[in-house]
Formats: structure tokens, sequence, C-alpha cells
């Protein structure tokens, strides 16, 4: 009988997003979470990132099913390429009921995949996945019915907290199981994998109940329409501009396609508590006085192809703002998407609304742990072991500190990347091997297939252009046999470079008739080395310069 | 005699960067700043935004002079450009003597222009340019010797804050002139043109004696070297590395090329004071002990070309990051560059560094007044007419909503964008006209020959890349005479791609073939139409298609 477990992270340590961990036990290996990640600015032209998969390739038939943490994207997105790709569909995938949902939503998408196999449990109960015992734990999060995992197997107990905050008064549900977790710190933690994520924040993260007083100061004094934009996936959020609405006499209408249908089946598992009357058509509502409407949106990050974006544009189908409209973002921008969300909040301001947004209201809260949580999270499950997760290395570190100041030995704390195979027996822990990890890129129907190689083409493209030179050469002689067509664009703006082009043409033709005949390879090299040369006099700029040769 | 002043916004009111604004009054024009901006994200390959400078096209010999605020480059950056351009060298430059010192330096970086004419003046002195009274006034910023103005004209008073904090306890100087605004206040102020970039942000800006304690503790733990990244301008913070040095028995070396420029002309002006000895070459310190060392590094911001971001990347020719290296980013990240921060702290953890930045360490304070501060600036001013600057329109609603709780008429409150005439007299104001403003890009040696086609351009080619096809058409019966040759970059990875691009040209060729004799014009399109249609169909993305019909 083996003795020894091995944890591998392939995604969500060393960065915030792609989450998925993979816990081995002898012959058996579950999955924990497959998320996405969505692109940097420089990663040009990517879609999403998806976790390598690597590892799982010669193993498929080991995997005894897939565990689910909750429904965010971060942890479920990468389901469609995982199933897809490296594990049968019929792979058995565990999760609470709106995670569930929602994943067999994405997966609904993807109908060459055939139909998966989803088994439904809830915060509390436990089952058993191939060696491994699993219990759903109780926590709270920014969407509903997300749970840690305590999982066990002969080598002791391992706590995941998953994606969580301590908050005592959640909108709805009972809140996090802290004597759950107090019981499974007295029986014994082998190791604590804890979301890092909030561990640069110091104190306690305010509860969801923080927003129920700004929502009502907001809804008092708005005379027009009353705009909330915010992710499909706070649910407490959406109910709370319900409540809201409620209070202050409005009706609620929905708007963008994924808070349509991620309140559709929030709705349908009871997440979601709507009074009769209280939801409405948009097209219903926009015919009814603006001081009786709200209406609950997506695009609270900017996304360009959201609906809010497409309000500030002026180019949203059915909502047009205008001076009067209260517009809330009741978020705040995910690190990377600042600038998206600043240009947007601008746009609505010239447009003339009101724009509500952290820190001028209490209209967000976090959804993860600040530091004190965090603290009581360790204070709880009192683990031998702890390995910070979810989280970008500076969270990693931050969270392994206060670990330390918790009485954690620095050696029982593993600061771990993507790919690092962490074994821990009953009473050891190292890390034994590396395995590959790292981003695969999704662009278009491509999975997989860009690499550095094109990335640095992009990027020269992005930042000069190009210049395509045809050379045309003579069969009969082998020589150049005139001016090179040039052809360029992200360069310069054409219809006022002048003679540019021509004089460029010009260049490469001086050294290019001069050369005789003349190998094919050589006359690419001496053009892409003069247009280069030219260009950079010209215009200090460094474009690509594709150089292809015709005969004529 | 004239009873209008004229106020011209070119930049910074709508943004944050290239501040620039024009005083007009009868004949007369001066200028106040003339800055740059940096590049969004989604300005490809722009190195830096400067103001649209058209105005001041036909008028240049009315400008009486410019008026310079502080040395940041949101302020002078443009000065190259503005005196490159459109006003002769000779035009007078009024500024503080640090200020003049750091635009002396960047003018002579463009020996061309010739050589300017500054007139140096300090805080508390007035001068007459033109038509115009001008007092400098003392406050508290990021960098020294940053002013205030008063400037009088027969309309009244009005009061420019520049850029400021109320910092009562500075690290260097006097601190900003409470009595003086007060006395201001008190004789009468048509309008305030105020500092919105801390708007949003609730009570006080902290001291940067803030600092000390922070560094003190810092100085007292290492145990290896220390490396501080902040502004080469924010000479206080230098000042401050230095004394904490000298309290902790180090010495002080400096890294990057900004640092050592802007330093040295600092300790000429007596903005820096050195103690014998505290002060070593780079290349003396990396021969000292480690605990004897601490470096004063740019590149606070993640900019990749700075020293901090290539210690990260394992390329900096001279200093290697190690464990025991505490490394210290004394600065926040400005709104946009999030990513590249989180990059080089993630990358400097990766090298086994201790690294330290807020918010989990004081080691920055803003150089911008928090919502009390711009509170207690109404407050001293009693302005008649306000008009919040400095700040993206977020930043000047949220001002003006602070002008108002102060008591400030709403239709006294001017939120204004770039090019808006705001015209004042005695007792009234009014936006009169707009004039043409916007961003003008600077890229290579090109002024403002990149536009949105340009843009667009890139933003194509940075996504997906490009396939270009070079058609050969028969000159005889001008008729395509074989396949298409295509080349592409940025595409699709053509190691990997199989045959991909050979059917895509026979798709091109199965469409062409068939045409008979056509129009050059016809074929392009065609092709294109082909092309753009495989490549979606097979890979879901959009390259840019290009066609060169050749003769052959």
């Amino acid at each position: 009988m083996t003795n020894t477990l091995r944890l591998i992270p392939l995604g969500g340590l060393g960065e915030i997003g792609k989450n998925m961990l993979l816990f081995e036990f002898g012959r058996d290996i579950i999955v924990v979470d497959a998320g996405i990640m969505f692109p940097e600015h420089d990663m040009w032209g990517i879609d999403v990132v998806i976790p390598d998969f690597g590892y799982l390739r010669d193993k498929a038939d080991r995997v005894r099913g897939i565990v689910i943490t909750h429904g965010h994207e971060d942890h479920v997105g990468a389901l469609p390429y995982l199933l897809g790709d490296v594990l049968p569909i019929a792979t058995p995938i565990y999760a609470t009921p709106l995670a569930a949902g929602l994943i067999e939503a994405k997966l609904s998408e993807f109908p060459a995949l055939g139909k998966p196999t989803i088994r439904r449990f809830k915060a509390g109960e436990g089952f058993r996945v191939g060696a491994f015992e699993v219990e759903f734990l109780a926590i709270t999060h920014s969407i509903p019915d997300g749970v840690g995992l305590a999982i066990r197997t002969s080598v002791g107990t391992v706590i995941h907290t998953g994606d969580f905050k301590f908050d005592y008064t959640p909108v709805r549900g009972g809140g996090p199981g802290f004597s759950r977790l107090g019981q499974l710190g007295a029986q014994g933690v082998l190791a604590l994998l804890s979301d890092s994520t909030g561990a640069e924040r110091a104190g306690y993260t305010p509860s969801e109940a923080l927003i129920e007083p700004a929502f009502d100061t907001i809804f008092r004094e708005a005379t027009g329409r009353i705009i909330v934009a915010t992710f499909a996936s706070l649910l407490s959020r959406v109910q709370q501009v319900i409540d809201a609405a409620q209070r202050h006499n409005r009706v609620v209408a929905l708007a963008g396609y994924s808070m349509l249908k991620t309140t559709e089946i929030a709705r349908q598992l009871g997440h979601l508590q709507v009074p009769s009357g209280a939801l409405v058509e948009l097209n219903e509502a926009l015919h009814l006085p603006d001081d009786r409407v709200a209406i609950v949106t997506t695009g609270s990050q900017g996304q360009p192809e959201a609906a809010l974006a497409r309000m500030a544009e002026g180019t949203h189908r059915q909502i047009e703002v205008k001076p009067g409209d209260t517009i809330v973002l009741s978020s705040t921008p995910i690190p990377g998407n600042e600038e998206e969300v600043a240009r947007v909040i601008n746009k609505l301001f010239a447009r003339g609304a009101n724009v509500i947004y952290p820190p001028l209201a209490n209209v967000h809260v976090s959804g993860h742990a600040s530091q004190e949580e965090q603290k009581l999270m360790l204070a709880l499950t009192r683990p031998r072991f702890f390995v910070p997760v979810h989280g970008e290395l500076r969270h990693l570190h931050a969270h392994g500190r206060l670990a330390r100041q918790m009485g954690v030995a620095a050696e029982n704390i593993f600061i771990l990347e993507n790919g690092a195979v962490l074994e821990l027996t009953r009473d050891s822990a190292q890390v034994v091997e590396r395995t590959p990890s790292g981003n695969i890129f999704v662009d278009g129907s491509g999975v997989g297939d860009i690499g550095p190689a094109v990335m640095r083409e992009r990027e020269v493209l992005a930042r000069d252009g190009f210049v395509l030179a045809v050379v045309p050469v003579s069969p009969a002689t082998g020589e150049v046999s005139g001016k090179p067509e040039l052809v360029s664009r992200g360069l310069v703006y054409l219809p006022e470079s002048g003679d540019l082009m021509e004089r460029a043409a010009e260049r490469a033709w001086s050294v290019l008739r001069v050369a005789g005949k003349t190998k094919r390879q050589a006359i690419i090299e001496r053009t892409q080395e003069a247009l280069s040369r030219f260009f950079f006099e010209e215009t200090k700029r460094k474009p690509m310069v594709v150089v292809v040769v015709t005969e004529g």
C-alpha cells in the first residue's frame, strides 16, 4: 500500500487564474478544478489561457474524477478543453448544484463533446472518489454554493479552502462552516491549501451586508433610471439590487447574455429569490417611467463586448445612456483591467450620467479573504504543512509570511509554482520533481498552436507594422530585374507619407541592381537589411520586413 | 481695453497627462505647462502622446511666454515639440530653478532647437508676462520646487494649484504657503483651477515624513543589499534613502540613467543633501559587503527598459539579484501599469529576493491632494468659479462634487474637456467655443503622422497577424496564371501548420482560375475574400489579408 500523496498544481500558483490541482495517491488521480485565465495585455490576440495538461496525457485511465470547488470561469472554464482533449467525457465531475448547472450550460456549447457525468453534492456532504474521501466544506465567496474541500487518504487530511472569505452575514445561505473547520483542525490536518488572493490586504474583508445601506442611499437619491453593473456570477449582488428595488418601488430588468443565463440557472436552483412582478423584460422596463426602473447588467470590468461598454460607446441596441441616469459599478477592476474600466466610467460621465463606483461609495466588497481571515483559517485548521494557493508569487509570499507569524515553521511552508510535485507522507513534505506546466493559448479554434515565435511576430507587427517587398528576378539571368514593389501596413499613413515608399524601393534597388546573379536567400537578406536600415533612418521605427522573390 | 480672460485647456482635462493650458487676454497669450502623456495599452507602438498645438499655430507671435509649474514629464515633456514646431525657441520659459535645470537638460537632447531662454523665479516671487502678472505660490508635491500660480489680469485673480498636496512636514523645504493662499482668498479669487488627481481618495494624503520609520524598519532588518526603486524626480525619497543609509551605516549608490541625471541637477541646486562619503559609484558599491550597501534605482513602474525590470529579468549588466537582497518598490503603480509592476515583483521573488511594496509597508505616499486637502484649498481661496483640472472625467466630476459640498454654486463649477474655451469676466464665466484638441502621437521620429487608420491596422496585426498573397497575372492574357504564393506572419506557427498555407493557396486558385480576364482590383478583392473566409473557417482568426498582383 502506498503511503505518499502527491500534490501537483498545473495552474493557479504564480498567477491568478486557470486553477487546476492534481491529487495523486497510488494509481488514483483526482483533478481539483480546471479553469481558464484571461490573457494579459501582451498576449496578443489570445482569447483565453488554459493549463498545460501534459502530465495527464498518458494517465487518463488513472483519473477517477474531477472535483469542482465553485462555478467561476477560473475554476471551470477549461473543462471543455480538458474533456475534449485528455479525459473522456464520462469522467465523473463532482460539484455543488449551482456549479453543476453552470458546467452543464458551458459544456452544452460544445455539443461534440457529448453529455458529461455530473454528480451533485452539497456543502457538508462527503463522497468517495477512487482512493480519496472528499468532503465539501461550507465557505462563502462571491458566487453562491462554493465549497472548500477536505480530502482524506491514509496519510492524513488535506484541506483545500477553494476561493473563500469569512462572511458572518452573507446575503443568502448559512455562511461558512467554522465549527466543522475547527473540528477537522482538532482531529489533525496534514496540509492546508489556502486562497492567497487577498494576502496583501490587512484586516477583514467586509460582509456582503455592507452593500445594502449604500444601495439604499443610491436608490433613495436617484431620480432617473438606475443601472447596476456587476459580475453575472455575483448572484447575491443581483439579489441585493432586486431587494433594494422592492424597497424603493422599482422593477428590475436584466441585460447581457451571461446575466440572463446565470440568473436563470440560479433561480431554478433557489439561489435567487424573486418576488412576483419584481423582474420584467428589458423592453418592458424601457417603457416604464425612469424612476420605476433598475437594470442589472454585465460589463463591470470594462470588457468592450459587454453591455456596459456598449452603453458607454453608444452602441447598445436597447439602452441609450442619458443625463439623469445613475450608473453603479458594483465591482472593482481585476488587476490589468483598470484602464478599460476607467475608460467606461469616463465615457458614461461624458454622456451625462451620474456614475458611482468604489471607493466613492461602498458598492462592492471582495469575495476573497483578507489577512485576518487567512489567519483565522490557519488558526481553525492548524495544519502541519501549509501551501498558499491561488495567487501570483507576490500573494503566495505574503500568505507565507502570515503563516510564519501564526507559528507555522518556515520549512513547513511551501511556496510552489505550477508544475512542482509536492510529496506528502504522514510526517514529511518535499518537492520531489517538476512536471511541465505553463500557458497554453487558445486563439480562435486553435489550442496550443500559438507559442513564443508567433507572439513575437505579433508584438513586432503591433508596434511598427510591416513592409513587404516583392523582388522580381529574371528567370533567364538569375539577376534582380527591377525595382521591388513595396506594400506596407501599420507603419505610416500612406496617403500622407509622400514619396517615402518610392524612396525605399529606390534604396533597395540601388543595392540589388549591382549584385548580379545572386542566390535567392542572399537577395532576401540584402533587401531586408537595406529596407530595415532605410525605415529606421527615416522614421526611427522597426517594421517587420518580409521579402518575396518572384520570377519576372 | 479688453475685459475678458480666456482659458483654453489643450491637455490634461479628461485625462491624466499632457497638461497644457492657455491663458489669453486681449492679444496676449501665456502657455502654462506643456507635458506629455504615456500611451495606453491600445495605442500600439506609440512612444509618447503630446497635445494638439493647432490653436497656437497662427498665434505664435502673440505668445508672451511659457510658465512651468514643475519639472515632471507630464508638465514639461512636450516642450521640445512645442518649441520645435509652433513657437520660436526664444519664447521665454518661466520656471523655478529645479524645473529650469530639468528643462535645460531635456532640451539639450534636441540640439537642433538651439538654446532656450529660461527665466528663473522662486516660490513667492512675481513677474510680468505680457498682460499677465504671475506669482509663483509655494506648494508641496512629489518633486521639489513645484509651484502653484496666481495669475492676475484686470478681470481678477486666477489661482492654478499646479500638482499639489498639503504636506505640513515635507522632507526638505518650507512647505505650502497656506497664509499666502488665505490672503489671496481674502482679497478675492475669480477662479480656482485645482489638481483633481486624488479626488476619489477620502481623507488626507500622508506626509512624506511617514516613510522614515518604514525605511528604518527595513534597514534594520535587512541582512543583505537593499535596493530601493522609485521615481528619479522624487528627490525627497532619494534623500530619505540617503538619510536612512547614514543612520544604518550603509553607503548609497545610484543606478539608472535618469536617476543619475536628475540627482546631479538636484545636488547642484541644493535639493539633495549628501554627506561626504555617503554616495559611491555603483561599481564600488558592488565590491563592498552586502550589508553596507543601498542602491537607489529607477523602474518602479515596471518599465521594461528601466533598471529594476532588467534586474528582474536577469539582464542588468551590473546587478544580479540574489537571495538575501531586500528590494523596496517605493512607489505605487500609475493606473495602467499594474500588470507590468506585478510582473517585476513576481520575478524578483522568483530570484529569491525579499520584496517590499505598498500596501505591505508604508514605503510610498502620493504626491497629490486627497479630498480633505482639496477642500482646504477651496476653503483658503474661496473662488467664485471653480475649474477642476488634471484628471480624467471621473476625477473632475468627483472634484466638482467636493466643490458643491463646499458651497460653490453648481453653475459656477465647470467640468471642462480639452479644447473647451472658458471665457471669464469680472462676474461671469461661460464656455464660448471649442477648439481642436486631441492626442498627437509621437512614434519614432514621426510626430502626428500616426492616426486612427494606422492604429486600426496595428490592432488587426497585433491580434491575428497577416497573410500576403502574391498573385501572378499573365501580361499576355490578363488572366491569373498560377497559384498565388502565400506568406504569413503572426497567424499560425508555420513549422507546425501542416498543409494549411498550401490549402489556402489552392482555395484562392480555385476561385481565380475560373475568373478569366479580370481587372486587377477584382482579382485583389476575390483573393481577399477567399482567403479571409478560408482562414476564418480553419482557424476562427481574422488575419489582415494583403494581395499583390505581379506579372508572370
